[in-house]
């Protein structure tokens, strides 16, 4: 039950846009045509149940999940899991950007007071959305699943009661101001496109091959019931809101929701009209919010393997990808900014992806059970994400993963034939591009890693002299505290002042002499009022003239208590750090100073050691082992 | 006639939205009250003769270089300086997002097919724009020159056809669909408003008081008369456009901007009517780039009175103020999207900011003449901005300066109470806002320099024991180097891996057995796979068995020679700058090792010197002066 919750979300919210996405296209060929969009919708439905068929065979093979990355990596290789991979990224966006353009649309379909800032509602939610990710959400499945059962207890309602008013004959259909005239005939390609567009409707059934290993134990048997139960509830909803949609005239429209109609025609403009509409926007940002765990694990799993940037596994603070849910959050707001927060503009971007994923997905299953199938019987292989065991019933479950990788694959073929002019073209050109530059990347990190390479050798480890370089901008306490460590040190040292101006420099030279009088204040002239330039250039000379040593640039750094007061001050290793880029053996020393806020009797260095009193990290220092 | 290009373009280009904005306040009242237009014209031309004779006084009497901000905090002190301050920068911000919207709109009104594109378009505008500046523009008055005498030229030139035209008859109104319908009646409030509206033409007057320096000797002088060119030029093309405007039948519209409107019906669609918009274009464009250097400039002056973060004050390596040109066009772009790139949205906004900096400039000017006048004959007081020499004709100035004061100020409560519901109240509410942050932050600085302070007191230097803690994520030759560095400094150093993972632990453990076989490799759990809690517990349970000693913790860094390499890279700086937050006495080291692309023989610290082959920076050592 509570698998479902937190699975479903992506897979059932489609069902709010997919049926007017269908509407939109054959709107194209008049009002009349909306009737095809029945045939549409059980062609979908079928495809539905092939896919859920085939990744319930999945979901057995690989119980510790088995997303198409994963699956693709272990059948295929490197090149087509990165082909998923990229797919897959984009998919994640492009369901933040479409679930969160729909939710609003619904919740200004209800309020149209709000219809003119769609743009800047979607943007808030994603910006929220993102911080509150930021900040590490429980993955509680409570929590899911108040959202998604009130969703399905508002559609399953309002199906329940559209047809029986439907029958009862009292469900009187919308007025419309005048029919949409044709302005294309209804051919083949037209009924593909809404198809293509319909199948936005299957984006989200591959959640639950990702999260097997949250399933209580039979993982694989829960998972499985649990994707036919998604699969089963998805079809009845999608089919339902179709013919309910038929029914009563409802029109794609900007200003409202195909939803919004049905809910208007079933309640009237009432208190359940506006639940629904609640329930429908709630359970769209659910879907948004998977993608908010998803993108950032997918990527983590990327980088790790040197695809992406290593970054991307470092896990923030609060046991959650940072950086990961940053990107996602800054691409789904240009998305939403870029194509004005229109669901419909969107979905010829979207589901080439998750078609793209499907097919490598089930392809690769077709490989697993084809080496299965030649495996001797009591035989067994185990990898470190699957185990493989000879089955003798292997042919019709190849059949089957076959059939499954066949039509997706067909689907997206009809999916960018039929949408490439509305912007499928892109994610074709993107795809190939992120799979490029994912290869550049992962070969960088292989040429660091030869370059790195001790080659199992034991290197010669020669010391050599230190001299210390201090950067003086002021003789303050905080340069106390560098004399004092560049001396604890015991290496030699000089101090350098940059003159920028020339009263300023004449001051600290003085102030050098009465508060420090010893060590020596080199004053370096800056003409041109340059910090870094005069820096490396000092340390150019030093260095020609220091052989097998190393120079060690101290630098003060006033260390505050909050944020905001740090961003007061120049934080200058990063400016240094570029300064001094590409020198070999000088080594940047950074001194902190710590200004606190309440303590009123800092002056000067007293010698004391003292670490402060809201120290954020409280734990136990750790057990250690040590190596001699 | 360089200093009237470079500093009019700001002034001049208000008259390509400014007769616009009046006719579009005067439509409430239908398109009977245009004519209104040419005594509120008539009101603002008389407005800037006052502005153009009180600034004159103010060029003279301040020869540095006078702009609001100097002027105000010399004779009023620092609360007046930073409301004038904070009045000019959101006045800068604006002026930015007006020009550019207007440009755009110039363009769009010449090819409609771009109409639905136009924040985009000012986006991309602001976006090259900032660009630009961040790499540096000399700011060469021949540059300059071009687009505003090809605008002057250009607008001088429609002027003059359209008016030989209107006396030959042969200038015919333009054909509108329908007059616009009164919606409310031609009060004196809507008039007001209107002459509001037109009062942005005023906007930039200011420029050459800021830029005196500029002017070649006698600098005083030649601002004056520049000043007084600018101000005849400015009322001649504004008066000829708003009477133009008035012939032709102009109507305010989104679609086609009164300028475009203008010259369609003197040349009719032609070659010239695009050279008209591109000019307007053009000097609007030059109009938002003078922005670019006022921003920063006014950003740089309030931080080095230490108003605004210190690192405003520092210059890039362009010589240009880098982070107050990306604030600008980070700001500028927001209020692009806000206000969807419509002048008219942005006009209530705009101006009040410039007549608060009037207002309280001029009064400044009152209260020094006032202090002129009282001096003794022939006493001369010098301070850093201005001279202050007894001059006995100061009456008549000072009622000048009084006038201009008066006037301006009147003005700015005409515009704030009549823009009030409009927009004026976010400038209202925002100055005072800014004034108080202003304030906030100078007193952070006060503080800190307190904390700093040695009181003139020479402080004890007692050196300690230090101990390094070399963080070793793996074993390679960059961890070698941090070894060599470590055991060079000749104080005590352990190392430390952070275990996140069992099995690499074990590798790491192995490995430093094996190439570095010295020294101590501690492995320190983190059960929770975080990397800066473990590492700030062991360095606190170190410090705490270290008397007044240091703990150096060393880190390695991949130094690589390009900006996207170097991304692939994690900067555990940051996050351990983080971590070890308000520890006192622990100093942070980086260590960097160099990696280069081309260099495929670097397996290992092999103990030689080298500086890159491609020195970035290449400039003799600098001679030093140096103190005992």
């Amino acid at each position: 039950m509570i698998g479902l919750a937190v699975f479903a979300s992506d897979a059932i919210s489609s069902t709010a846009y997919a049926t007017e996405e269908i509407l939109l296209i054959l709107a194209a060929a008049g009002t009349a045509a909306f009737s095809v969009s029945i045939p549409i919708a059980l062609a979908i439905a079928a495809l539905l149940v092939i896919v859920t068929l085939s990744y319930r065979q999945t979901i057995y093979a690989y119980s510790n999940g088995g997303g198409a990355y994963i699956v693709a990596r272990d059948n295929f290789g490197e090149l087509p899991a990165q082909v998923a991979g990229a797919a897959l990224l984009t998919d994640y966006i492009l369901t933040v950007a479409v679930s969160i353009s729909n939710g609003v649309a619904q919740i200004t379909s209800g309020i149209p007071a709000l219809a003119g800032h769609r743009i800047e509602l979607s943007l808030v939610v994603i910006i929220i959305m993102t911080v509150i990710n930021l900040r590490g959400v429980k993955e509680s499945g409570r929590v899911f699943a108040i959202p998604t059962y009130f969703f399905l207890g508002m559609a399953f309602l309002t199906l329940a009661i559209g047809i029986v008013r439907y029958f009862s004959g009292t469900l009187t259909p919308l007025q419309h101001l005048e029919p949409i005239e044709a302005i294309e005939p209804l051919g083949w390609f037209l009924i593909l496109r809404a198809f293509s567009s319909g199948c936005t409707a299957l984006t989200g059934i591959e959640a639950i091959s990702n999260g097997i290993q949250a399933f209580k134990e039979p993982k694989s048997r829960n998972a499985a019931t649990t994707l036919t139960w998604m699969s089963s509830v998805l079809i009845v909803i999608f089919l339902g809101f179709t013919l309910l949609a038929h029914q009563i005239n409802a029109v794609p429209s900007l200003q409202e929701t195909v939803i919004s109609q049905i809910a208007r025609a079933v309640y009237g403009q009432g208190f359940f009209y506006f639940i629904m509409l609640t329930g429908t926007a709630l359970i769209l940002l659910m879907a948004a919010n998977t993608s908010y765990a998803d993108f950032p694990r997918l990527a983590a799993l990327q980088a790790a393997d040197g695809f992406l940037p290593r970054q991307l596994t470092l896990k923030g603070s609060r046991l959650v990808f940072s950086w990961g849910i940053v990107v996602l959050g800054i691409l789904a707001s240009i998305l939403v900014v870029f194509f004005r927060a229109e669901t419909s503009a969107l979905i010829p971007l979207y589901a080439i992806g998750v078609f793209l994923s499907f097919t490598l997905s089930q392809a690769g299953m077709v490989k697993r059970i084809w080496k299965i199938g030649h495996m001797k019987p009591g035989e067994v292989i185990h990898n470190n994400v699957t185990t493989l065991e000879y089955d003798p019933h292997w042919k019709p479950k190849m059949v089957m993963s076959g059939v499954g990788a066949f039509v997706t694959g067909i689907v997206m073929l009809v999916f960018a034939v039929t949408k490439f002019a509305q912007g499928a073209w892109f994610i074709i050109l993107l795809i190939p591009t992120l799979v490029f530059i994912f290869f550049r990347i992962h070969n960088h990190y292989r040429e660091v890693a030869r370059l790195l390479s001790l080659s199992g050798k034991k290197p010669r480890i020669n010391p050599g002299p230190v001299l210390s370089v201090l950067l003086v901008e002021d003789v303050h306490a905080g340069t106390i505290r560098m004399v004092n460590y560049a001396k604890s040190l015991g290496c030699n040292w000089k101090a350098i002042h940059i003159e920028v101006n020339e009263e300023k420099s004449e001051m600290v030279r003085q102030k050098w002499t009465e508060r420090v009088g010893e060590g020596e204040l080199i004053i370096v002239p800056s003409p041109y009022r340059q910090l870094a330039e005069p820096i490396r250039g000092f340390i150019e000379t030093e260095l020609s003239e220091l052989e097998d040593g190393y120079i060690n640039v101290i630098m003060g750094h006033l260390a505050m208590d909050t944020f905001w007061e740090q961003a007061l001050h120049q934080n200058i290793t990063i400016v240094l750090g570029l300064a001094l880029q590409g020198l070999e053996r000088v080594v940047l020393t950074n001194v902190p100073y710590q200004i606190h806020h309440l303590e009123h009797n800092g002056n000067g260095d007293n010698g004391q050691l003292a670490t402060t009193g809201t120290t954020a990290i409280e734990q136990p220092a750790p057990p250690t082992k040590s190596t001699p």
